[in-house]
């Protein structure tokens, strides 16, 4: 198994995302390797401060163009076929690697794969999961998290399906219970999206839905897969992963609120493409980027994204 | 000043509400009293413990019906008007008090607003008003909470301006800083309506907008006034308001984070109509109520509402 890893994407590459990957490499089981993409030059400098048994497992791979955080995601892909990006996902296309993982231009990311491996068939968006820790243990998958701010509800529905096989093989859970993210627990509540989502959601056979949840159940365990608009979802889980800033400015230290850390998962897949692509924050620390290539591996291990092109075939 | 309390609203009434307004009681200026409102012999049995002098500024107003938490708002509020709720709008619209605030059915709090005292002229959708502790000390007013789960970008706009006066007759800002939720910092971002909304709140005169802000911002000192539809408003709010129990769950305590606990407010204000009224959560504690009745009396103290209508007039 081949992990890529965007050595130049991230507030602090190429150091941190260089040295979360040497932090990755040494817990590395024999079958998988790392895929460094960037400028050869300065990433091998990086490298060169390590052991060369620590950096054994780790490949790399020439890409002399960097996208910027600010870039237009499409203009940039397409005038820089040699960014780090751009390599990566030819790699990925090609099959040269299973996954993909940036902490670079999130909007790139996501046109490279909608571009490259493309969107599953019937698949109507492709979306952002990230993962919400349950103070009962483990995490609930939420989608979308920002990849579409408007969502019809027929959105909503399949990303309820798709946020249930991710959490079966994924995360091992059988029958995830899947809620709708609501501000009532009745039916009848909610936009006019989030009504007809609900609709949709409950007619579904594939699914074990339990009804709407509020922003108040965020972390209490009660659902395996959340859904909810890009908007909401977005807005929700940045607020949820301050509570780990919030606590640490009162100085207090705390298991499970160090879980609301970003760093403690390092990645967000997205779902609905054909193959394993993780973005995560731009201010990625080497301990993120070493958490990212964990879930990445497990996610490879799982096939999650062929078992829901599978569901929807 | 009189501030009208329903004895009967909430899941813990009237005894918890009874207990808070004795509390509230014995801390008034001698300038307050405190209407309670529901069944006269209910209310008195339950003052009946308390000693005559710490009552004494403890009135009561019959009321024989109760609308029930589950009720249908418009239907209940016509074919009850001598529910706690209608006895109440009815004396906050003959201005024989001068606040009116309960735990119970929120829909029928909102709905006998607009019937009763009516929203304010210009006034597109009254809305709930929010008020989200700051690390950095003090509270920021979040509109709306949940009235509207669907908004027009005009409606975002016009809460920015509505929050704004708030903030600056209820809490003494000069120049509110006035935000907008949404899910980056560039102005383009967001959703159709966030997007719209950006450019009103940009080109109005009335208020002093600072951009957008993100979730990961809720806490953190950066807006006096956040901005953002209903539907985001609540979850956001109930998940920041779930930090206090969370942290309970972990054996906790902290002094910021308790101030994320519903109790230390108490209450949320309905802006944009033409009075006070103010609506506190179905669990409301008697701490709640008491943090309650303070905010309705620094409400009618500030005299917001007729400040927001003289800016819309």
């Amino acid at each position: 198994m081949k992990i890529a890893v965007d050595a130049m994407g991230g507030d602090f590459a190429p150091e941190a995302i260089v040295e979360g990957v040497v932090m990755a490499a040494a817990e590395l089981s024999e079958q998988v390797s790392i895929v460094l993409i960037g400028k050869q030059s300065v990433i091998q400098e990086l490298l060169q401060k390590h052991d060369v048994s620590a950096v054994a497992n780790i490949e790399l791979v020439n890409a002399d163009d960097i996208i910027e955080m600010s870039e237009h995601p499409t203009k940039a892909l397409s005038q820089k076929p040699n960014s780090s990006i751009g390599v990566g996902f030819k790699l990925l296309k090609d099959g040269q690697v299973n996954a993909f993982c940036s902490a670079g231009n999130t909007g790139a990311m996501h046109v490279g794969a909608l571009f490259s491996i493309k969107a599953i068939e019937g698949i109507i968006r492709p979306c952002i999961a990230g993962f919400v820790p349950q103070i009962t243990g483990g995490h609930a998958v939420m989608l979308d998290i920002g990849a579409n701010a408007d969502c019809k509800p027929e959105m909503l529905a399949q990303f309820g399906e798709v946020g249930s096989i991710y959490a079966q093989y994924t995360f091992g859970i059988e029958r995830p219970r899947v809620a709708l993210m609501n501000i009532g627990s009745e039916e009848q509540k909610g936009s006019l999206v989030a009504q007809a989502a609900h609709q949709l959601l409950k007619e579904s056979r594939r699914i074990n839905f339990i009804g709407n949840m509020e922003g108040g159940d965020f972390f209490a365990g009660k659902a395996d897969v959340i859904v909810t608009e890009g908007f909401t979802g977005n807005t929700m889980f940045k607020l949820g992963e301050s509570f780990y800033s919030t606590a640490k400015q009162r100085g207090i230290s705390d298991e499970f609120l160090d879980k609301t850390n970003y760093e403690s998962v390092g990645g967000s897949p997205i779902l609905g493409v054909n193959g394993n692509v993780i973005i995560a924050h731009g201010v990625s620390s080497p301990l993120a980027i070493k958490n990212m290539i964990s879930l990445a591996i497990r996610q490879v291990e799982s096939d999650a994204y062929t078992k829901i092109a599978q569901a929807l075939s």
